[in-house]
C-alpha cells in the first residue's frame, strides 16, 4: 500500500507523550491540564446518562447546546448566529476543522496557512488533493506580515487558515489584523477558517479579537473552538463551528459522514453547565495568567530564554545557551536527559527557520510545574 | 459557494427523526435503542471522571481498550491482532468508515458498493475525488450476485465495501460469499473494507462471518465496528477499526487528523466492562431475535408482508397492499398519517428498484413495539 500522505508520521503530541511515559518525564509536551473539569460538569454528564440520553444526539448537536453556545456567541462577539442553521457541534476541534477544508477546498485549490502551523492543517488540505501554502509568522513576535500574504494570493486560493490566541506561540491577532485580512478577501471567493479554541485565555487585560467581531469576516469565515480548553476536559472532545447558514449547510454535509454526531451526554452537560454558569469562563484568563506569571518565575533562574505569552496555556522558551542542536534534538534529549517533555517547533513548518525555540504548556499544577522547573533549572 | 456534494441532503436518519419529533410519531426510523446501556458500564463512565481520565486518550485509543479488542478478535475469530499496531479506536464507526476509505482510496479510483448502501459510503468516497460503483443487492434475499462483481472490476477498482449483517437488510454474508469474494481480489491490490457494526446481531443459530475469520482476507481488510448496536449507547460513538499493520498505519495518520482521540472516560469504561463481562455480547442473539419475533407476531394482521431478518435490528416490510406510491412518498405518508416514522430505501440507492420496501426499527421496548404495531395494523 503506497501512502496518501508521504510527509506524515505519528503526531508529535502523541510521540512526545509517549516518550515522557517511557521515561517518566514530567509532561509539559502535549496540552491538556493536569487539574479537572468542574464537578458540576462532571455530574451533569452522569445524569444525563441516568436520564438515559445515551443515545444518538442529533447530527448537529444538541438544540440546547447550540442555544447555549449561540448565546455566548451573541454576548461576546456581538454577533447573532442562529442556533438551527449556523451552529454545529462536533466531535472536538480537530473533527471540525477537518470538516471545513473537507467541505471547502478542492482539488488543485490553495491554503494559506501561517507557519508555526497546528500539523492536522496541513494533511487535512493534502487529502483534498489541495495544496497549502505556507507563510512563516515573524519570529519573535509571531505576527502575519500581511505583505506576505498578499503575495501568497493566487486565482487558486480558496481558504486563508488563522489561529488565535496562535498555538504553539501565544501569539494574538489584533482587530488592525482583521482589518487587513478583510482587505485582502473582500471581492474575492477566498473564504477564511479560523482556529480559535484558546478564545478565552488572552492575558493582560487583553481582548481576544475573534473574528466573528468582524461582521464583513464574519460572512465569509467557518470559526471552530472547543469546550476542551475551556473546561479542562480535553479528553472529552466536544468542540463546534459557527458559520454563516450556506457555508454551514457545506459543513455539515461533510460532518454527518465523519461522525455523524458526537457523544451525547456531554452535550447535555455542557448545555446545562453553561445555562447556569454562562460566564464562567471569564474566570480563565486570571486563573490562567497566574499560572503563566508562576511558571515564568519559577524558570527565571534557568538557562532559558522565555518569549512573551500573549495567550493560550504554553509559553515558548530558547534554549540556545544550553545546547546548540535543533529543537527536535533538544527536545528528545531533554525528554530523556533532563527529565522533561516538551514540544519542537519544526514539525509545525514547512522550512524550520532554525530558531532554537520549544514549548512547555503551563496548564499544570503548582506541583507539576515546580517539578519541572527544578529540571529545567539544572540544564 | 459551490458544493463538493451535489447529491448530498441532510441525511435521511436526522430527516426522519425530525419529522417523527414534529408529528409525535413513534420513530421506529433512525436505529437505536430506546433502553439502556448496562448499568456497569454507566457506572465505570462515571469513575473514570471521578479518577480524573478527562484529558486526552491516546490517540489511537487506550492501552486496556485495544487490548479487550483484540482479546475479543481473537476468541471470536481466530485471528490474532496486535494491540499496539493493529487496532485503532474510533469516535463511531462512521469515522472508521470515513478514515478508512480517505486513507486508501485516491482521486480516479473506484470503490464497489452494494445497494442499498449505508448512506454515508458514498459522499465519504467521493470527496477522495473517486467513484462509487454501485451493484444492486438481489432482491428479496439482499444476497451478492458475485459475477455482477467480477464484471465491475476495471484497473481502477480500490477497494470492495462489505457490509454484513447488512444495514438495511439484515442479510448476511455466508462462508462461500467470503471465499467469493478473496477469489475476486486475490492477485489484485483491491482491498476490502468490511462494515461489520451488527457482528453480535445474527440469529436462528448463525455464526456471523466476519472477514477476520478469513486469514486471506483479513490480510487485505479494514474491518469496522463499534460499541453502539452491541452494548445499547448508539449516542456514546466508540468505534473501532481492525487491520494488518501496514494498513492500520495508513489508517492512523487519517485519524490522528480527524478527531485525534476518542471521549477518554467511555474508553475507560468499554475496557472495564470489557474485562469483567467479556462475553456479555454472547445474550444479544437471543435478546435481539426475542424482539424480532415479538414484533413480527405484532404485526402479524397487518397488510405489510414480512421480510425475513438474518441479522441487525431491522425488519423490511413490503407496503404495496397498502399504497402504491414510493417509499420515500410512503414513508412521509406514514410518519405523518400513520403516526409512525420509517426509513425508506431509496436513499440507499444509485438507481431505485422500485421495491415498495420501509425499513422498521426493532430495538425496542414492548411498550413502543406495541404502539408502533397497534397504528401499523390500522393502515
Ligand atoms: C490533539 S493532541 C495536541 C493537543 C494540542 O492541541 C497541543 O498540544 O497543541
Ligand atoms: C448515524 S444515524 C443512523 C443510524 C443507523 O445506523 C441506522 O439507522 O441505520
Amino acid at each position: 500500500i503506497e501512502t496518501k500522505l508521504p510527509k506524515v508520521g505519528t503526531t508529535i503530541f502523541s510521540v512526545m507523550s509517549h516518550l515522557a511515559v517511557q521515561h517518566k518525564a514530567v509532561n509539559l509536551g502535549q496540552g491538556f491540564p493536569d487539574f479537572e473539569p468542574p464537578q458540576a460538569l462532571r455530574d451533569a454528564l452522569s445524569e444525563a446518562m441516568a436520564k438515559g440520553l445515551n443515545q444518538y444526539a442529533p447530527g448537529i448537536g444538541t438544540p440546547a447546546l447550540r442555544e447555549q453556545i449561540a448565546l455566548k456567541t451573541e454576548r461576546l462577539y456581538g454577533h447573532k448566529f442562529s442556533p438551527d442553521s449556523d451552529i454545529t457541534v462536533t466531535s472536538g476541534a480537530t473533527e471540525a476543522l477537518f470538516a471545513a477544508i473537507a467541505a471547502v477546498v478542492r482539488a488543485g485549490e490553495e491554503v494559506i496557512v501561517f507557519d508555526p502551523a497546528y500539523d492536522s492543517y496541513e494533511p487535512a488540505i493534502e487529502l483534498q488533493g489541495a495544496r497549502a501554502v505556507h507563510i512563516p509568522l515573524t519570529v519573535p513576535s509571531f505576527s502575519i506580515d500581511w505583505q506576505r500574504v498578499r503575495d501568497a494570493i493566487t486565482p487558486r486560493t480558496r481558504m486563508i487558515l488563522i489561529n488565535s490566541p496562535h498555538n504553539p506561540s501565544g501569539a494574538v491577532l489584533s482587530a488592525q489584523d482583521l482589518d487587513e485580512l478583510a482587505a485582502i478577501v473582500r471581492d474575492t471567493p477566498i473564504m477564511v477558517l479560523s482556529d480559535e479554541v484558546y478564545e478565552h485565555i488572552v492575558y493582560d487585560g487583553a481582548e481576544h479579537q475573534s473574528v466573528l467581531r468582524h461582521p464583513e469576516l464574519a460572512a465569509r469565515s467557518i470559526v471552530v473552538s472547543s469546550f476542551g480548553k475551556t473546561y479542562h476536559c480535553t479528553g472529552w472532545k466536544v468542540g463546534y463551528a459557527v458559520a454563516p447558514t450556506k457555508l454551514s449547510a457545506e459543513f455539515r454535509k461533510v460532518h454527518q459522514y465523519l461522525t455523524f454526531c458526537t457523544f451525547h451526554p456531554a452535550q447535555v452537560a455542557f448545555a446545562q453547565f453553561l445555562a447556569s454558569a454562562p460566564e464562567h469562563y471569564l474566570e480563565l484568563p486570571a486563573f490562567y495568567q497566574a499560572k503563566r506569571d508562576r511558571f515564568r518565575q519559577l524558570l527565571a533562574p534557568s538557562r532559558l530564554k522565555l518569549l512573551d505569552v500573549p495567550g493560550g496555556y504554553f509559553q515558548l522558551v530558547d534554549y540556545s545557551s544550553i545546547r546548540n542542536e535543533d529543537d527536535v534534538a533538544f527536545c528528545e534529549w531533554l525528554v530523556k536527559e533532563g527529565g522533561v517533555a516538551a514540544i519542537p517547533l519544526t514539525p509545525f513548518y514547512a522550512k524550520a527557520p532554525g530558531t532554537h525555540l520549544v514549548r512547555l504548556c503551563f496548564a499544570k499544577s503548582d506541583a507539576t510545574m515546580e517539578a519541572a522547573a527544578e529540571r529545567l533549572c539544572k540544564l
